[in-house]
């Protein structure tokens, strides 16, 4: 069986095996205050050219998004964000549970507007019964494996401006995100039109960890306490300092990327090609191709997908991943079987 | 000035003002653990012939609902809510507070029904990712001012009690629900077809005050803990039983209630003989006309009305309130300004 | 049977009684935003001789200190208090509810020194796997009655200025301790020498109400999202307005609770003549003589007191609460049971 | 610089290592659904003698109490531990973040008793105002160092069942009790005399994890879901089985760990024989020797020991550690050096 269901179903990247392997004895202070945690930060911020900002590593991004949002808010605070946010449906209520509302607005396309934004804080017009929105969470891409533009991005980041509002980038696919040929973002970007970001390590070639990079410095204080507070602290913290010391190294973190979008991307010209419509257009790793019940019976005999969202009595919307260490045998197959079909 | 606006203005019905006068001197121990909360609860339990219920006595809505809720749900749970639910929009996030999701589901008419409970029982799927539903929350008269019919209630409880759900019924206009002539649920349906409800006293002639009902024991399980550690056990807890007492007495509770729904109906009228359209067709002590801005300007001159939602350019929705404490003088008054618009 | 056991058994100061009275019918707006909160507000300033303060009116004690506790508290931080303190004794864990620890240091008499805060905040140590102090709380009178000097309430703000950290002073018996002869602190001393105070009602006089007072102005920010997040806006605000006014009136509020600490000090005088030795010794309205059981069977049969502590195996602490409604004939009783043992 | 100063310096046994290499490329469901989880979990049940149990995989040692912990407290209900306890001084209050209070007994030597559990329910009394007891949170060994005997640990559990708590152990350093001379417990008491426990891999061989067996099926109930909102569940979940399977294939986790904990009593020894006197004298890998600060000044040349407490002006409590991976070297130049002294 051939699995490309999602894009954590493997280890982590050789170079990352390596890096591990050759320092395991060591001995180093714990807690992420060790010399690869500080290599790491100083290689993020050199790669996303914001070299006042702070950065921390956490294992997961239900963690991290956690921590960096109740560390933002005030408890009467809500984040606004897409229906579709992580944060909103796949994280069982970690915000909620941190106090603190989803105050979740339609998404078109996994997005959201500026407009949207400005609509919503007005909305609330100050009002003390009503939640107050004190953050917007995006995610890039999004978990519908879209992209914003840097216009949508620098209208978001001006209106958040303009509002009092902090901007939070989930960042979980930076990678796929950055790499992805449609993108007109540069990781710059990415730091400049944001108040804090995460650069996903989990999907994009490392074991775990999320780096979280935060250029806000009323956000960034005591953070750690934040971290150890939501269970994020890692006691052999160079785990994390370490991968993303192997994935920032000669562009690792991009170069094993852009390889999987090539891949999603050939997936995507055979399902046109083939005549299988599209559940959403996407421009990155994942793909969502509507089949068939027929036509998925036939592929689930060799291939694992994911069952995304019911269509018809006979259409399944899917998700099929490529990520980092997905085999080119592997997409060829696939695209034979779609040919097939 | 004439406040329609809300049906909160006033203090509170004599007869309640005249116990609270009589006994003021009294002594009585505290924490609601005194003879006339005892009383009142007995008069409650027998109003909503529900004999093994458990009566508490918290000050306000917000309370109760967060306090309710809160003992009701394990941490992974959310509660499933209309849109327009007080819980969801009105409460500056008391639920997330405790840290639970509002599950909120599409309204209609401020409702909503028992398919759509099991719908959203159906999509969570058992999936630990996602925010589990445990209870089902609604409104009696609801944040529009319509009922629930006693089919779409009993459906509701029956689809609950099948899918492990409790059921809740915020009754903070629980008068003007029942007393309705539209109304086809008795008290006695509220106790039946519910885990828990409340008896609103702010809104129908109590300073303040609602009453908690729970019939369902594992729920009723130490919630006087969850009382005092919401800061809703009022030391002079006789002030709450001693206003239930009156409002229990004699069916004033419903006798006064009845009166602001006939109030109501008479508004309603008047506007349909003039042609005013009804942003929703409430059949309780909230009616929503659509003025024309010009119109609201001529009768904000006399009337203190509440701006509800801006409909378009040209018009707005209001909300125009009776009350037990409203004089037929205001209402005439009204109906006179609304014939001469 | 007399109660002497607590000090909220009876109703409210007839004074509050007729405002109530008077009022009952007008028409006013909600949660605190009407011209008795207003006036209030003002008088409260006034008295405490803090003019740029804000001041909020709620129920409840334990709904004031978490309210306030949570407003002023990153989610990381704790509140430095007694061991003997509301906050961490007796409110079922309210403040942990709303997610901070009560950081509990040995007290001596019910208090806690300046000193004693310094070492805390040096034992922290900036480390972030340990809770860090945000705050500190203390009562006024404490919770066995006795006072802090001004001379240790001075060192205590001079050490909280210097730390970083905000001092909350809990005034729910603050009546009686500003009246007591052994007081040497004013009125404007609380107000200088904290962030933020509670005028306490529910004890003197009010039917129920605390209002809080807040000097900082960080503290103050968006506090009315924090009173109605925690349940804690009164719809019918001007209830709270109505009875504070009344207290702050002709010095009303100070003057039954002078009446009330004489009463007491009567009471520690006919104990200490009769030899019965004292738990405490308290110069305000509670007052906590060891009886035998023998002694306490004995005035039981007249008088309901609180039992505070077992000693051993022969005595108990217990305590004995005078009010602005204890009549001097109750006194009067007591000490000549007193007399009698 | 050698570091003896805890038990987290290095990355992990080779064993480990090893099997993350091996199956490094595979495919796997994540979030702990894989083969190697299960194994693993089968293998523990096995080792502790629990075939009953369910056993959950999580990446640190806060997390793993903090959702234990939430998931058995109903919320006003709290935590009993010592004073000393990891819960309630190193987790920057982590417990009281999802709500709970830590109701903190003096330890003795890092303990607490049975009879001191049964003296703090029966304080609690049932009253509504203060926070009601609901679990038991223990170390085995204790931040100290020491052991829980197994007539202790009987009597613990005997208590917490009379009185409806929960039994709760943090093995953060089980291997080190378990495989210490001192220790009559076996693996199947750990198992038989609670109702839930941790295996700590972190600090015994493994590069992060912490098993949590759950014998109480009410508070295994939806754990999973606990899991994710506290953010705990680990996308590439294998990664903790895989470790689990490695440690508990042919006893390893014992079998480093006694070897640890007899280094770690040649120290002791060692100290002994000079005179050197101990802050506690533990059975276990951590030793805490008190130093003279010229005696500190000197090992610090060579060694990087822990600064426990400062005991007077010219002494101070140090902690010592040994691992499973502190070569025999070291602790022979440690031994070296103190005999030179």
């Amino acid at each position: 069986m051939i699995r490309l269901n999602c894009d954590y179903l493997e280890g982590c990247h050789p170079a990352i095996l390596r890096k591990l392997t050759e320092t395991n004895m060591e001995q180093t202070v714990g807690y992420g205050m060790d010399p690869y945690c500080a290599k790491a930060a100083e290689m993020i911020k050199e790669t996303f050219s914001c070299p006042e900002a702070s950065v921390h590593f956490l294992v997961g991004g239900t963690q991290a998004n956690a921590t960096v949002i109740s560390a933002a808010l005030r408890p009467y605070e809500g984040v606004i964000c897409a229906d579709t946010g992580h944060i909103n449906v796949h994280e069982t209520g970690a915000i909620e549970a941190s106090g603190h509302k989803c105050l979740a607005l339609p998404n078109t396309d996994g997005k959201i507007t500026a407009r949207q934004v400005a609509d919503a804080v007005a909305a609330q017009d100050n009002d003390e019964h009503i939640v107050k929105p004190g953050m917007v969470y995006i995610s890039l891409s999004t978990e519908l494996g879209t992209l914003y533009t840097k216009a949508e991005l620098e209208a978001l980041h001006a209106t958040c401006q303009q509002l009092g509002l902090l901007l939070y980038i989930d960042g979980a696919r930076l990678g796929y995100a950055l790499s992805a040929p449609a993108c007109d973002l540069t990781p710059a970007d990415i730091a400049q039109y944001s108040d804090a970001f995460t650069v996903g390590g989990t999907k994009v070639g490392a074991l775990f960890g999320e780096a979280v990079v935060i250029r806000n410095a009323a956000l960034n204080r005591d953070f750690r306490y934040m971290i150890k507070q939501h269970g994020g602290m890692l006691a052999k913290g160079r785990l994390l300092g370490l991968q993303f010391v192997a994935l920032m190294e000669d562009d690792l973190y991009f170069t094993i990327a852009r390889k999987a979008v090539e891949q999603a991307l050939r997936i995507r010209e055979a399902l046109m090609n083939k005549g299988i419509p599209l559940f959403i257009d996407s421009p990155t790793n994942q793909q969502y191709p509507i089949f068939t019940k027929g036509q998925l019976a036939t592929l689930s005999q060799q291939f694992d997908i994911a069952l995304w969202e019911p269509i018809d009595a006979d259409h399944d919307a899917t998700r099929v991943c490529t990520s980092w260490a997905t085999p080119d045998a592997y997409v060829d197959a696939f695209i034979a079987a779609v040919e097939k079909l």
